[in-house]
């Protein structure tokens, strides 16, 4: 009863995947071209380019099946070992005019894009591929021409921003985590809360699951939300496990990470509410005393064993209940080590 | 931020240490005689006997702490590498009698132990040492002279079985978790309840703490009592994490492994309540299907990775809340394949 699943990428989602894995008697394989990739130190990893054939057939050798964990691996790498969530999904994600068109033609509602023109000043102008953590933006106040690989998108004055995991198994089941509230800091989410209070549950839901049948989808789906005067927004999927979810370790029954591995793996998928009010804040660029962290009363510490420097996610903390002083006490910890 | 921690033993205690310590930044290196020891999966796995200089100095270089996770280590093994909880705690953990001596010392309320004329028959005669899962017992009804190494224990009409995880912090902070009850199957324990309905919170506290004072002790220690009357009587300890604590992975805030890393390693201690009803439900010699396992809603499955042979603990499962259909599920999956 013991199941190997490879994985292309080998970060901290690929980390906390193999960690979420190990109970069930799940081992994993990554493959990363750093070789001091983090998963590493939970698995066994590859090291070397996602496109290398040789690599990738021992990737998957005798694995029960194949995932990823970074949206920018090649497609035709993730087509190859027959990785879970299919390509159509990764190639959607990797690309914001493919993602957009998707959601308006499922019905989805989602900002105007296309050219400056079409969407009006001011317009973010984003990078069609590559762009994470608010990399590869720009705001643009006067129309001009866009730049190869570029789109404009609406700049939407949202109330707030939100996310909703959800996921498919194999035989088209289906389950959802209650949305997450998130805020950012210069781009770098720093601050979930789930369940969000007052939120369009029921129609975020419904987002999901188009996208998930349209994509014959297996695996953990993230749909990040604007929230517009009462009425949500899709912003951008991701086609993998997602770090506003990370408060499902501890805070929902079956992780994101075990309902990442049940779907691709053919297994009953597990109890995806949450159990209290729970609060998940990064650990961006530097870390805080790890002994400060760990005295605050119910205090989650996740290290993705990084190196620090700026910008990098190196490990987030969970609350869960209501206590709000622990909350403001991890998130001032948190927001002066703060560094990008 | 990283930590290293040795480990004498590398079976599932082991391996769930480290599945907790990962998300603190702390790596593990095990030694034991077995080339498959489970944790290997998990860290790193030194191969060969407890008592090998060569092997010892291994697993303590660099090592910001060295543990156990197995009690039979050899005394001057774990001296030789300034093991955590301390030598004293291993010698009296090793040997009942020495064990029973300490609790009579205490004033710990314990079962009459003795010769078989000390205690009256029917007694129960045990080997001094290497005993464990009722291995190396045997039920005597006339008195008879005891075998080198035996020791006789009153048979005590228990009404229960229970058992306290606590722990100590090098600093002399304790933190206890809530009474378990303890169901054994063949000497096995088969299923354990937390907190446990109605018990001696307070005087099992008691008795551990005396048992960590006495000892100097850091880490986790498990004491096994019998209620007897409503009064406890202390069995046995273990200085180590224990069977009967894996329900607090997810059962409690601060899992005892946790408990136990932030103790040796000198971090503050976390929070040890339980956050609700939790039942324990072992998997021993065969392991039921995964699939129904991971049917039942709100089942925590874990496995060892250990290949089943009868008699052998190959995982658990832990429920948490107050649904005695799922626990019933579970455990009737765990008994139907449960072999010895």
């Amino acid at each position: 009863m013991t199941a190997l699943v490879g994985c292309l990428g080998g970060g901290q989602l690929g980390r906390m995947l193999a960690l979420a894995g190990a109970p069930l008697g799940v081992r994993m394989r990554f493959l990363d071209p750093a070789p001091d990739a983090c998963a590493g130190h939970v698995g066994e990893l590859l090291v070397g380019p996602y496109d290398d054939p040789e690599l990738l057939a021992r990737l998957a050798e005798g694995a029960d099946a194949v995932t990823y964990e970074f949206e920018n691996v090649p497609v035709e790498a993730a087509r190859a070992v027959g990785a879970l969530p299919g390509a159509r999904a990764l190639e959607h994600g990797q690309d914001r005019l493919a993602e957009k068109e998707l959601f308006r033609r499922l019905g989805i509602p989602t900002a105007r894009f296309g050219s400056v023109e079409d969407v009006g000043v001011p317009a973010l102008v984003k990078s069609r591929r590559l762009g994470y953590d608010g990399k590869g933006q720009r705001l643009v106040e006067v129309v001009e021409a866009l730049g190869d690989g570029e789109l404009a998108e609406e700049v939407v004055p949202f109330e707030r921003e939100l996310s909703i995991l959800a996921v498919r198994a194999r035989d088209g089941a289906t389950a959802f985590y209650p949305l997450v509230q998130n805020e950012h800091r210069g781009g770098i989410l720093a601050v979930s809360r789930a369940p969000a209070p007052d939120a369009q549950q029921h129609e975020a839901e419904g987002i999901a699951a188009a996208l998930l049948d349209e994509l014959d989808y297996v695996g953990v789906l993230a749909v990040e939300l604007f929230e517009v005067g009462g009425r949500l927004l899709a912003s951008e999927f991701a086609p993998r496990v997602h770090n506003s979810g990370h408060w499902t370790i501890e805070g929902a029954t079956t992780s994101q990470f075990e309902s990442h591995l049940r779907a691709v793996l053919g297994l009953p998928l597990g109890d995806t509410a949450a159990r209290d009010r729970v609060a998940l804040i990064n650990l961006v660029g530097a870390l805080p005393s790890l002994e400060r962290l760990l005295a605050v009363p119910g205090a989650h510490v996740h290290l993705y064993g990084k190196e620090p420097r700026p910008g990098r996610k190196l490990g987030h903390v969970t609350l869960v209940g209501a206590d709000e002083d622990a909350v403001a006490e991890v998130a001032a910890l948190a927001a002066a080590a703060w560094s990008v």
